[in-house]
């Protein structure tokens, strides 16, 4: 089935083969940009972040530019209609008419659903409260899958706070879908990957996985360390804080015995949750992973306007 | 007389001559809009909003790119050099080194006029305090023009608050020149048009206008149903404004035996004043209106930039 | 050397030559802009402003344009990453993924140099603190020598707050490198520019330096005048303030037996320190001086990217 004027809400949106056609594609693009330089002349993008989020929107706007298209849209919807009451429904009408394709983030859960009900063009999906982050997958993935040449037969550890983290649920839904992939979950108890999610993954793909609360457990062992943050707040007491934050904490000398060709990844931006020793380290992927993020969405893209 | 290099500043600044060109490009621009995507290759429009409107930046952003040209400007004069107390006038002649074409939208009536004594490029008034907004006038025109095929012998209803909007006092002033227009204006008594409003279209153009407070009463005689938001806070007291707001609220039961080619128009964003039952009827142009505004403000572009 | 792929942190990483290179491409732009409307396509300019500067983000975001290159960017921290602690070095090395040249203004002094330290494109400093603002003095260097033909054997006089004005003493310290040069600094007594810099230049360069509190006491010799704006808040006391003022307001009485062909400028914006009176007077060049840093920024931002 072509892509080509469909939405992106939820990662599973997609087949694993239609995931498999945007990463060759996006793959194709990282190597050869130049050929794909006017690919989208003439086609706009719109980017309804009613919520901020700098790193997404411009990886969307790089994506859009480098495809030699335009851009349009706010960062904050304070200054936007939706202050005089302007229901979601009709502003994507009014959108649609001054753009070929939309992003949208959104505090509200089920927003850019929403909006892909009343909308003539594609909607992407830019984050939508608590729920899902999907371009953020597609990165992710076709980061993985670039290195490794394919997405099979892997150990994954997800390190961090795995209960209110998006990104780590949306990852795990979809990478779970792929061949032979097994999963550590690592992180404090009070923060542990919400039970209905790991149920989810474990009944519907039979997948493996393990929970403990000590990274230096596992960081042997795995093939990917998927690293977020853990904001403060989010424990219960200051005492637990103080605690556990240090063992959350990658550093070069927790990496020294890990797999030679580890992937260190994170979303970005980190706080102090990756220690900048770090960064040197070849296995220390984050940065490029953020530039993939670009091709990611590119071909996310030209797919969904059917230039591809 | 070439619109290149003109300013934009009231509606009434053209002769129908000249708005009918617009019109015309206009349609060849909507009906064939490849056509014209390198039109403004290399030129750039500043969008100078000291007031925040999301809709009519976008619409103008849209038109730019869409005519193959770029875009800068600011959405919230707080973040401009305004704060440090540049008068317009300055502003104005550092800006025309930047664009080819200025859009200013401002709290202040005459600021555009101002700005356009000083200015070496051809300024648009994007809507200033509750004088003006040439620019809607223009797009609910083209879309009377376009949807009727010309503008002549129509009977229009203007409906809502005919006191402050500033959008129905350039629309009533215009379309007043067209040939066998009438007028019905539809309000609560104490938000009815201005007097010096009705008295200089009437004893300009001799035109004839007829006022209730009830909609019902005239919706079944109209082409046009031009419908704007009553806000809460217009009202003298709560009493009124809860006997009077449902009388005001368009709904599908209401325009059951109203024409069949009736047009119902609104300049958007919509509260409460339309239901959303009456979106799906084939006479609710509100959408197409909105869309139809980038093609004006494309063709009024090309036109001010002596590219058509 | 070539400037292809430098960082541009202080007007003195450059030598006199480099300068030179840069104003003579600019030169060439602003007489035929159009030969270079296509120089920058596929190239993404980012514009990190981490504190606002509408004059300085459009002049570049109007340079790139008219290259034909694209641009993104935030106008305000609040927006970004940067709101989620995220260090510069991160922020920079996200962006270098997103750009292919970047433009930064931080209200501290060496953040764009930490920037130019882990970024793998170039860097342009786009004002930091009250430290260096490199591309105005770019601005100011071309104006003169655009108008003057060369920067050679002038009497320039710098006018107004003199001690906390980065602009002043980024000018004072390049300007000084060239030939013949001899310098004025008018300002109350308090507001002189500090010992350091004065010392600095008459050393390195052996230049001469008068210093006045009185503008009309030097405003008949010299070639060049470049006012600045006194904050009313930099004074110790209003009494002083007020005694002061007036004297630093330029009008066109005063300027009556300057010579002929003196050059006024001004970095803008201006509030009250020049008087509208002195606009018309053809010495007045602060209007183009604007103008023409958009071509001294095209020039630098070619000459970076290597496409020059």
């Amino acid at each position: 089935m072509s892509l080509k004027g469909r939405h992106l809400i939820d990662p599973n949106d997609f087949t694993l083969e239609e995931l498999n056609q945007i990463f060759e594609l996006a793959h194709k693009m990282e190597k050869n940009p130049q050929d794909y330089s006017d690919l989208c002349k003439g086609k706009i993008l719109a980017t309804l972040f009613y919520e901020p989020s700098t790193r997404t929107k411009f990886s969307f706007e790089a994506a859009m530019l480098r495809l030699g298209g335009s851009i349009l849209g706010f960062a904050d919807a304070n200054t936007s209609s939706v202050k005089k009451g302007e229901s979601i429904s009709d502003t994507i009408r009014v959108m649609d008419g001054y753009s070929d394709i939309v992003v949208m983030r959104h505090p509200r859960e089920g927003a850019p659903k929403l909006a892909s009900n009343f909308s003539s063009v594609p909607i992407i999906n830019g984050g939508d409260g608590g729920h899902q982050h999907p371009t953020q997958t597609l990165t992710d993935l076709f980061t993985i899958n670039n290195l490794k040449g394919e997405i099979k037969n892997l150990r994954i550890a997800l390190c961090g706070d795995l209960k209110y983290g998006r990104t780590v649920h949306s990852l795990i839904k979809t990478l779970a879908r792929y061949e032979g992939m097994s999963f550590y979950l690592i992180s404090p108890g009070q923060l542990q990957m919400p039970v209905y999610i790991k149920d989810y993954v474990k009944n519907q793909y039979n997948v493996e996985i393990i929970e403990t609360e000590d990274l230096e457990d596992v960081i042997n062992k795995v093939d990917v360390l998927y690293m977020t943050r853990i904001q403060r707040e989010r424990f219960f007491n200051e005492e637990d804080y103080l605690k556990l934050k240090n063992s959350y904490i990658l550093t070069s000398d927790k990496i020294k015995n890990a797999k030679e060709n580890m992937m260190i990844m994170h979303p970005l931006p980190r706080v102090n949750e990756i220690d900048y020793s770090v960064d040197d380290d070849k296995r220390a992927v984050y940065f490029k992973q953020a530039k993939y993020g670009v091709y990611a969405r590119m071909s996310l893209i030209a797919h969904l306007l059917g230039v591809n």
